[in-house]
């Protein structure tokens, strides 16, 4: 069995957006749930996500484990794995992470952008590496089976994470530095070392992680993914797109600020570009995937490793989680 | 006018206690609130305390502002100052800040022993100093008049909070590392820098920071109050005696615990000695202030310089609070 697989996405979420992913042949989505809310505030989310289940129950189910993947494909739904770009729901306790794993959640980003209590965001000056705290909550994310998504985190600390989880982590949407030097994109030294651990990459179609953003071409993501699968091996690359569709500005502004700061905060944006940047033509949204699976032709990769990119390593990945 | 405050006890509060203070002739005392708590649970904290000043309206009252020394000296009452030993209570939310300071509290550390979301406590391995975080935080500390307490905090996050904050900060608790070497203690740089903006440290009397702990003799602190003022100048320098009186075990256990660990942690204690330690028979409680007056009177100090220590230069600092 073949599967797809976008490893992030948080749009705005309706039934319109569901039947585009199905479109696309999805058969699983991460989801980011959390970008800044606590314990209760997370209790809500997942409330108005049940709603989505039950309206839609033709085209989602909520993911557990692999299984789930295989059951999406065989029903002809995608499954849809919940994830936080933060540790804000375990607040600043070690018992909530069993907490969150039994609400069905399944990915957890040590940190977003700044200093967490677990760990280093890419946005700060100096990066300390995992913290007491954060040892502890590795452990019992091991334990349990919460995956460690790094993706927003700064290198120290991610190479930390690898070193001290005991399974392997996810960076579930970045692109490598060599392609395109931002912050949220990650050194060769540091996927190596993610790859060395079986540790996985979503490569993400966000613009602000792309060569020439807005303007990015298919023929030079997929030479990236190339030189990427030549680093880190085609079997420890996926998609994480990020796709973020439908939200309004006033979203991607929250995601910034959150509510640490007085101050205007543009992150990955600009004074004058402070809204989410548009799409580049070949990945409006999910059904985007066909024009990754040909451009991955073009540059050489295998049927077998395409497949692998497209969701199978994904797939992989999840079967280890438990 | 002649002040005497003990800028830091953490007592299980009683009206026994308060007479204590009462008697030891303590017209300000800056007590430990918060160790864990959220502001949900401060305001409960806050609660219990509005119970304890109307029990006792005749011994304490809720002291806000340096006026408040004066009046209780007057009114030969203790003025009761609120702090906090972690940022918990202000979340992840820059308008808490302000909140906490409406509800009367004056001082907060920017960390316990570990990483908090505004700096890197003393008990972390790696110092990453202020974050992008605490440096607002510092800004609206400043603006409200909200005093940055460093004392659970490691070095290179002192240093940044010194050159951040607009106002002076201060180390309530703590003792110079020459004299005793204990990770909550600071090191002469560290003490310089503070004086020369300054800075207040309040020296502690809590055994752990203590040469000998328990066995330390008088001659001995007073003897390093000495250095410590050739060091910072006389009027740097105060009390926070961090006296825990009649507090049971469990209470420390908590302290250096609270939720973030499933593991034992005996923080500056050991698996043998894992409760409170005994107070020095020279400071069994803020009686004891009689005996630093002595002492220091043996060593040198004019009469003027030790009414600056056991009070007057705290009281110098409230001054600039605002």
């Amino acid at each position: 069995m073949d599967f797809k697989i976008d490893n992030l996405q948080y749009c705005n979420w309706s039934r319109k957006i569901f039947e585009i992913n199905r479109e696309a042949g999805l058969d699983a989505i991460h989801v980011t749930i959390v970008y800044h809310e606590d314990f209760q505030e997370l209790r809500e989310v997942i409330k108005n996500w049940q709603k989505h289940f039950s309206e839609n129950s033709d085209l989602i189910f909520h993911g557990k484990s692999f299984k789930d993947i295989e059951k999406a494909q065989s029903d002809s739904k995608t499954a849809v794995f919940f994830g936080f770009q933060n540790c804000s729901p375990i607040e600043d306790d070690i018992g909530l992470v069993e907490k969150v794993y039994d609400l069905g959640c399944r990915f957890m980003q040590l940190t977003y952008n700044n200093q967490s209590l677990l760990a280093t965001g890419c946005y700060e000056n100096i990066d300390s590496g995992v913290t007491n705290f954060g040892k502890e909550v590795i452990k019992e994310m091991n334990r349990l089976g919460l995956v460690i998504d790094m993706s927003h985190s700064a290198e120290k600390s991610t190479i930390d994470a690898i070193e001290i989880s005991e399974k392997p982590i996810a960076i579930t949407h970045a692109n490598p530095s060599f392609w395109h030097s931002a912050k949220r994109n990650k050194s060769n030294e540091l996927l190596k070392i993610l790859s060395d651990n079986e540790g996985m990459l979503g490569l993400s179609l966000y613009p602000h992680h792309l060569k020439d953003g807005t303007k990015c071409t298919i023929e030079s993501f997929c030479e990236m993914t190339a030189k990427t699968a030549e680093l880190m091996g085609a079997e420890k690359i996926g998609i994480g797109s990020d796709l973020c569709l439908n939200q309004p500005d006033t979203i991607v502004e929250w995601m910034r600020k959150g509510t640490w700061s007085k101050s205007e905060n543009y992150g990955e944006g600009s004074k004058n570009k402070p809204g989410f940047p548009q799409q580049p033509d070949w990945f409006l949204d999910a059904r985007g995937f066909t024009n990754i699976e040909s451009g991955l032709k073009k540059v050489g990769f295998s049927k077998n490793e395409i497949n692998g990119i497209l969701g199978n390593n994904w797939y992989n990945f999840y079967k280890g989680m438990n």
